[in-house]
């Protein structure tokens, strides 16, 4: 039987800002992409993720943003590329060292919001970004969007690499997430999106909208834990994974 | 005779906004310590600062601050002492994941504007703060002011470090620094600099404004370089110690 | 029978991070003290906010604060006098236009946290900051912490002004608060805060933990909203003053 | 003969950070541009800039970017139009309060970096945000490139304008700059930048690169300050203007 690790973004709160369900969700997840104080978290909110993520055994990811706290990293910023390379440079460095500090190790990384978006339709955009995040720490697996440009650009850098999956987005037939804004694009059934996600493993295949198949690697499961229902969805795609046989394991 | 190192502050320039003349200073100098994106410099600043100490084989440190880029870490800040503690690994992480994208490596610590003066006067804050450098990076040398708390709290530590002493500011007999708002307490004259560190490392001993002599380790003599005249002076005692047949090298 | 105003704290969201439950404190309160961006909030956070106010016929506040998002404009920060006027200027001039963009009107300032604390310890610096708001909005009528040396400062200034105590809070017996970190600082039974407040406004005097009566003027009572505790308590507040014959009306 | 106004940008300072050589500028300029604390500028900042403006009978604007301090508001951000809307009304009500409490007042509005060139290709955008400057005031003038959206986004408002045209800058043959990256895009001669205004005022026209002339209200020039030469350039239009008979006098 396949195995398949499952991830989600935390570390979200900021100062006396809370989000998400962070403990709740480490006890679902095998690997946590925390935020380095960019679009998101802060030290304190770092340390004591990291450290409960250890406490658990999960396995621990940067996960970069545009600087852009008020945005959250969503919004699209035309900055120079040197630039931006530099500032995924400093998150993931504050995250190694902040690991370091409370006796854990970044062992993967995943980029966050916007810059998620746009490297997963331009793969130099996403080769640029990575080739920055590996000139700190040479050994990162880097988690990308499977079968997208993201995919590609890892591949053409030969870095080792952990492809995902969204459990509780519809997927185009170019791979890509349906958007936001579109009905039917977010996956508010607990039930559908543990199905889903079993049809998926066993496939080795996103699953459409439409229906049709794009073999792919998939390594990891992408769940989302900002609010209550988000965190119930995610149980449940645990369950249904583990009724099926499938095994959970970190990549 | 005796050698000694020569240190200065840089890296401190922000997005499009200069500060000093870095790039004259680091011919001058032996250790750089470079701000870390909290009270000032940012990944972009912090990169190209790094590389050109690299080039001219400068030593490099981390110099965080408060996280108060309006008050450029000058403004004493009541925090609570875990916050700022994973503030300071925050910035000492970031300091040396950038240095490491570079080829370099960050070898030293200095305290930053409003908590080097608090530290200055607090043993406790000084050991919390250098603990949480060093639980980062253990193998840190941290300079500390000579013959003040900071030095207490490294011995009682038991961590390697370098005395440090000033050139353009006067000192109080109990080894600290006189205030920046009283006459007298900046020199801007740069034979008097130059010739007073002189004497100083001659007498291994801090000469006081009274005339006092407090005995002191001095590893390290630090420059400004955030005004022409603060090249000069720099350049001044660092040509005043040669002449002496003082060694300048890095710690 | 007297009548009383009740006051809350608000529009502390940020971004994306929720804080508070302002409209359900909308409907209870009668003045509403609305983060400006310093410290808490931001520009859609002051327009919603406000136009919910205004819906709700709730007076509207400047509620300037530090300008340090990550610690909540709670920690006390040594700046140079004339620069904290000039950014309680700033966040005051952005409440008022704020609230013109969406029809109303500020018409009370309160400092938040830290400074709040500071200048109820130090006339002067109370002063110095009604005055610096004052500039921008010659007609604001400025909350005090009664029996404070705030409002010893608006006496002495002469400007119009509303004395405040708080629902949850103890006192010593100079009229100060009791430092959060004592047993019984902050009062978390609804009834028992209703009871207090009643026989505070009866008495026209603060009751400290001693049992002391301080003769005050009573303008106004301070609600927190932050917790589903806190709107509890405050809904209780209001209901006790009603049952006791005490009218609620903006001041 | 015909009048004009000039203007520049300024009150970029920011906390330590010195940018531009205000004091200068404003000995030549008629209108004053000043920084929001959004893309530049601090509260001490503009009230310092904006009393010098008004000591010298400069006309005082509001002058808001994109909240990105490390970008400079250069960076284009694809945020919610609702908020954009909110963060132009928010720093313009900042500039009118700041200004009230020097005893200044804001009488005109431009959009800076990404923004200004955001919106002189796309007229919704112009005019979405220049109502929502006006929300807050108004009675302001707005300051629109020549020609361009900018400009058939006020005229459709019905507003007061002012209509700028650039010194040191090449234009495309439809009224829009030519590229900063491409040769020829900036001027850096300053007998030329005066000779080529003198002939654009006269004509009443902008005259292009490759000679075109669009026939164009010219209400006011736009200098730079950033640099001694920036200094120099606007020195030498204003001598030009002047030579010319052209009355240099507030719009």
């Amino acid at each position: 039987m396949p195995s398949v690790d499952l991830n989600a973004d935390m570390g979200e709160s900021f100062g006396p800002w809370k989000m998400g369900d962070d403990a709740a969700l480490l006890k679902i997840i095998t690997s946590a992409n925390i935020a380095c104080g960019g679009h998101a978290g802060d030290a304190d909110v770092m340390a004591s993720t990291m450290s409960i993520a250890l406490q658990n055994g999960v396995g621990i990811g940067a996960h970069p943003g545009f600087m852009d706290l008020a945005g959250f990293g969503r919004n699209r910023i035309s900055m120079p590329r040197a630039t931006l390379q530099n500032q995924i440079r400093y998150q993931v460095a504050a995250s190694i060292g902040m690991a370091r500090s409370v006796g854990a190790k970044v062992r993967h990384l995943k980029l966050h919001g916007a810059i998620g978006n746009m490297t997963s339709e331009d793969e130099q955009m996403a080769k640029d970004l990575y080739e920055a995040a590996l000139s700190v720490a040479p050994d990162l697996i880097v988690m990308v969007l499977a079968a997208t440009t993201q995919q590609r650009a890892v591949e053409a850098l030969g870095c080792p690499f952990a492809a995902e999956i969204f459990a509780d987005r519809a997927y185009n037939d170019d791979a890509t997430l349906v958007d936001r804004s579109k009905p039917g694009a977010v996956i508010h059934d607990a039930d559908l999106a543990g199905k889903r996600m079993v049809e998926m493993v066993k496939a080795g295949a996103i699953i459409t909208e439409s229906g049709k198949h794009i073999p792919t690697r998939i390594d990891t499961i992408c769940l989302h834990g900002d609010t209550p229902e988000a965190v119930q969805i995610a149980g449940s795609v645990r369950s249904s994974l583990e009724s099926a046989g499938i095994t959970l394991r970190k990549f």
